[in-house]
């Protein structure tokens, strides 16, 4: 349905051609600093018409803050929040009508409720995101300035470019070298990137030091203009860092953090895969090379040496950077001619009308940070719940040593 | 936390090597006939043992139900059962213990909870998948008994052996000619691959036809094989189809029907990466030739002629078959050396002591399938409560024809 | 939190100062006609003004619905609604903000959240209950639409006048003489009384035939005019009847459908009891007075000859009319002088500024009738859902007599 | 359905003839120590046939802990527990079958499930209520070690005999006498109470001092008595009082903390009505008699001189000491005869058979301490998680003083 989370909770509203978008988040903690522009950079961020590579409808998006916060300063109880949709005009009915949108939601919204939103995609829209950013932005906000909490998404790979290191390894069977599933330069990158250099190219794909980079870091934006051009569309993938989450967040069983994480991602429109760590390609080195050894930080805490794990291991963060990698498949609106058939079943041929997105993954960048923003804050919420009953007990002096931490341990 | 589910919820207890671990499934449909063997046949093909292929323990793993069945008949109430621990032998303190083995729970399970297990995985050992596969067991029973829905899962790739169809495509940037991003071919394999092909061969990597293919059909087992030898492990991918469900399934917008099943199966141990339909490849093919265009079924309905949408758009079914990619890291225990670090810091090696498996994938199958049933399972019934309320209302006249199925529709 | 029920979903948001307060309400079937005057004549219900009983506040609480609906008609996605708060001057500081006040929220507020609302009540402000009636509305709009469900609430109790037959029995200890817990006088008072008779009078305690009863009927006026004029107030008790609800809702055991009303309506603002059926009175007569005999219904169905049960047996309810009683405490705010101690401890004379409702027992029936609609709602989807997998399945043939009904039962 | 708890979850499985009834408890902080004889303890004080006031059956109940302990101490991962039914013989067939247990469950079960367990009570039995129980000592353990929360409840009431101070007032319309709403003899009972003294007479109504009360402490059993010699059975009423809870648990709005214990307490067997603090009986008290005014504690903190409120104030606790009372029906299974209707209509007589408890309130005693127990337990837990987040931030200078506790406050 349209909530989530358990303790930090998002519940959203909002077609493409209503009165309004909007979100109530509740369970976000008293006394944080929170203004309008805490939220509107991100939204800003997320609205479409921002480069000639995306839809060029400019949607101002400017977000009304209802409630839950006083004197700049939340107050622990919900808070309201809604953007207006300018474009409500009514739907004239054509030809089109006739037809349920291949790879669209029209048939599925049609099966399941029986009934469907008469313009556009409905709810299924991308302006459902939008309660979405918003709210991730005020988790952001909070996990930012008590944990230092950084998280930086951008645009990994458009058709078939893909950034170096983070493209799948050749199957070659014969060959029995074993690659990195990921490399410590990207490791490094994951390590350092910003949302500034994120935003420096229309493509939101990081600037990268060598010149083959930099060579492949621009064939994404053309191979979009190019997708644009021939009315037709493609897909793309984002990969996402989460820098400084803490040890000890996810629920196992059911609720690992990688679980949690990729529910979320997957809720986003469009996707279709998520990996965490060296995901796909981890499956192909073997343990003694994947497996990441512990080694002494420099504040004397214990970290691993490479991190194929993505910073979760048993479904618990461990500590360090999360990273991850979510797929988007190609926008199913296209201006081309398609065949396919009427409701009725009758054959025909559909051309969608109106400008669209050729290419959605730039702007899926603030989402996708969005969306693990809201992950980590409700998994921090229980994890603290746990810690601060568990601090209250005295130590269990009757516990073998390998049951605690060793003497000495961090 | 250990709970799972809406209406169909089930909650799992049991570490490794306690008196137990069970489950309690609640919200089954009354009036099922339900027996131990439904149950058994599934926790079977989950245990170890089965070849030498994995891991040579032999637990027998029957399960004794407890409650919510009465003369082989489910009475709509909790239903529990439990598996006994066989082994749970006092764990020996050694060197060993100094270590949180790497890539492996025991380091975050310390932050977490501040205490683990002192033998085995505790709570992460693969036995806790038990009460999921008799959960899954007990929802597929429902689920083949009145929609005929079939879930057969199968091992799709082993280190950088994959199936073919299954496998990557190259990223050749000089080549604009466009793959599939999964094959006719592979769709009919899916469409009516049974779990007796599945199993009649120990990788669980499913029989296929021609010779080049029985031929990388044997090399993941050869595989498996070698890294044994080596005392070593190796990573490995699992896909699974559901075939059957009803088009509607899914509850946008936080829970997709591919978010919920993403959430699932990454909540099974070991998994990294979650992909449905065209998944990550799927990224690469442009969306005229991604969409899937509509062509009416034998028995009249609306079906789509491709199926890159992996029986999911908009985050509900569409009747098409489901089917989606898994994949399982090279397991964290080897036998062989490793260099790493005491809960301490004190650098050190480290090799595991006692057998290990070196390969999950076979035996992930059925986990696999029953987290797929568990999903289906709690889906259906909510989209059962959504259709029996809005079949109670009279037609809504007014609506323009484009908010409803035209005339003729299916 | 602010989010209730599990299939039919409520999330309010709003203080009484803030820019409005609203809700979302998730899971409405799709297919409804649904308008604002639909809302707004409960909303209407709800505001202060009404009389000069209450509050003199002349708030308009006009509603706006903003998606969800499209021509009139329920999309079953989430419809987003608010209405303006008018009055949000900014808080002039006085010396009363320096005493937390005896009975209200400020001081657990406080203690909770770490700092408060600064005008008004906020969160713990009636105009939370904005969004509960406007939920409340559409449920019951397909709950009467569907079922003919009707649910009617009235004042039964004013200070220490109540309704005949819903006062406590005299606990008179040589007395053996066992009374009706409830009169079949008051069950048909409950079976038959409408909206419009209990609006017919401001205090919204019903008409009723005889004389003696007429009288009693206005005595609770006076005593609310009485408090009034005294700068006191008086608490009361409202009961609420739900009629034709169909036998099978509550989900055992920890959500029988008494315990999930119970929590909804010990969630409205000042409530401090709730009971159903025969209540605190029924348990003072035996067993053998108290059953309900099974008797045959006009239609051929099993009903019971009396309904000390209130509609409820099991935690399930069993068709026959619900009803239960609920306790309002007197308003903390009241215009004389209090002593008490400010924040620090400085004992004190506080006396609060500005009108105050000395009775919100009329106010109080439709909040109470729109907890009663979502509970219902909520717990007919699940049923429905339960109902719909269980008719897919075929008679269990090896069941014995007693585990199904009877031939020839209802 | 057969779950409860956010943090602290509660799942229960088990009908009365089935093998076994359990729990699985998800959410027990780690580090707690725990022993078979903590949860023993309360399961014992539960069972049947204690003393000649209540059922003969001699049940044992031992539990078996499966799970989430170590050398006696909790893991944090979910404890599954069990207590075996020793009496499952078959059901015979038998003419009382033909009936529907009048004010049981068997009709409702019926009509829900559409099937129901073979013998006794099955899931409404009150076999049901172990899970409970043994789910509320491990709450009980945590929360008396680390905040002295104790837990302590009582028979107040057995048919017309009720407590002094907790018998409902004259409803005496010509009276405008104002009484207290709960005596402060009676605040100070509860303040002190212990189970020891509850225990100290079969009963479970604790000792009083003076020589009336005595004598009213006596009669309700040779009530209890009465009513079994008549083949008979008489309801009764529980108060409890949980003394230490810290301010600032429960989460409005729909989560307010008496919401959540009345939810809790309703979903026990043959409850009827909640009440908590002064309840129904404070609707008739002023707001100027009822309210709490504020006076400081020994320890220089705010306490409130009266506790009216009952330890609740705006749906959260204040600190004070928290009572409610519980309505217990009397048993629906009596022994005498009654003339009631088959499932098929066919009027008749039934008379149980077997031995029954004449009246559960003694026994209800644990039950209702357990399920107080888990409900301040969860709502604990989510407040440590606020409080824990909250306390990250740095206090937000620009708030006005109104909003803030002001200096020199507690």
């Amino acid at each position: 349905m349209s909530t989530y989370g358990t303790l930090f909770r998002v519940s959203t509203y909002g077609e493409s051609h209503c009165a309004s978008v909007g979100a109530i988040i509740d369970g976000c903690p008293p006394g944080l600093e929170l203004g309008v522009q805490d939220v509107q950079t991100q939204l800003s961020r997320r609205r479409p018409g921002q480069s000639n590579l995306t839809t060029p409808r400019n949607e101002k998006d400017l977000v009304h803050l209802q409630s839950g916060i006083e004197h700049g300063v939340t107050l622990g109880t919900p808070i309201g929040l809604l953007v207006k949709n300018e474009d409500h005009r009514p739907h004239d009915y054509s030809e089109t009508d006739l037809y349920p949108r291949p790879s669209h939601a029209d048939y599925t919204y049609l099966q399941k409720y029986g009934i469907k939103a008469s313009s556009g995609g409905g709810r299924s829209s991308a302006r459902e995101t939008i309660g979405r950013v918003a709210a991730g932005a005020i988790a952001e906000k909070y996990l930012k300035q008590t944990f230092g909490i950084e998280i930086v998404a951008f645009v990994s790979g458009v058709g078939k470019i893909h950034m170096p290191f983070a493209s799948p390894s050749t199957a070659d069977l014969d060959n029995d070298e074993i690659d990195d599933a990921i490399s410590p330069d990207f490791l490094k990158l994951l390590h350092t990137i910003t949302r500034e250099q994120v935003d420096s190219h229309p493509t939101r794909c990081p600037h990268v030091e060598t010149a083959e980079r930099m060579t492949q870091y621009l064939i994404p934006v053309q191979r979009i203009i190019r997708a644009k051009d021939a009315q037709d569309s493609i897909g793309g993938t984002v990969t996402c860092v989460i820098r400084g989450v803490p040890a000890g967040l996810g629920e196992p069983v059911f609720d690992k953090f990688e679980a949690k994480l990729g529910h979320a991602m997957l809720s986003i429109p469009a996707t279709k895969a998520f990996e965490i760590g060296s995901g796909f390609r981890g499956t192909e080195v073997p343990g003694s090379k994947h497996n990441d050894p512990f080694v002494t930080r420099e504040d004397g805490s214990l970290g691993t040496k490479t991190n194929f794990s993505g910073g979760v291991q048993g479904g618990i963060t461990n500590g360090e950077d999360i990273y991850f990698r979510l797929a988007f498949k190609s926008p199913a609106t296209i201006s081309q001619s398609q065949e396919t058939a009427q409701y009725d079943g009758t054959p025909g041929s559909l051309a969608a009308r109106g400008r669209h997105d050729p290419c959605v993954v730039p702007r899926a960048v603030p989402i996708v940070e969005a969306m693990a923003a809201i992950v980590v804050m409700d998994q921090l919420l229980i994890q603290n719940a746990r810690k601060a009953a568990s601090s209250l007990l005295p130590p269990a002096s009757t516990l073998p040593p390998t049951m605690v931490l060793p003497a000495g341990a961090q």
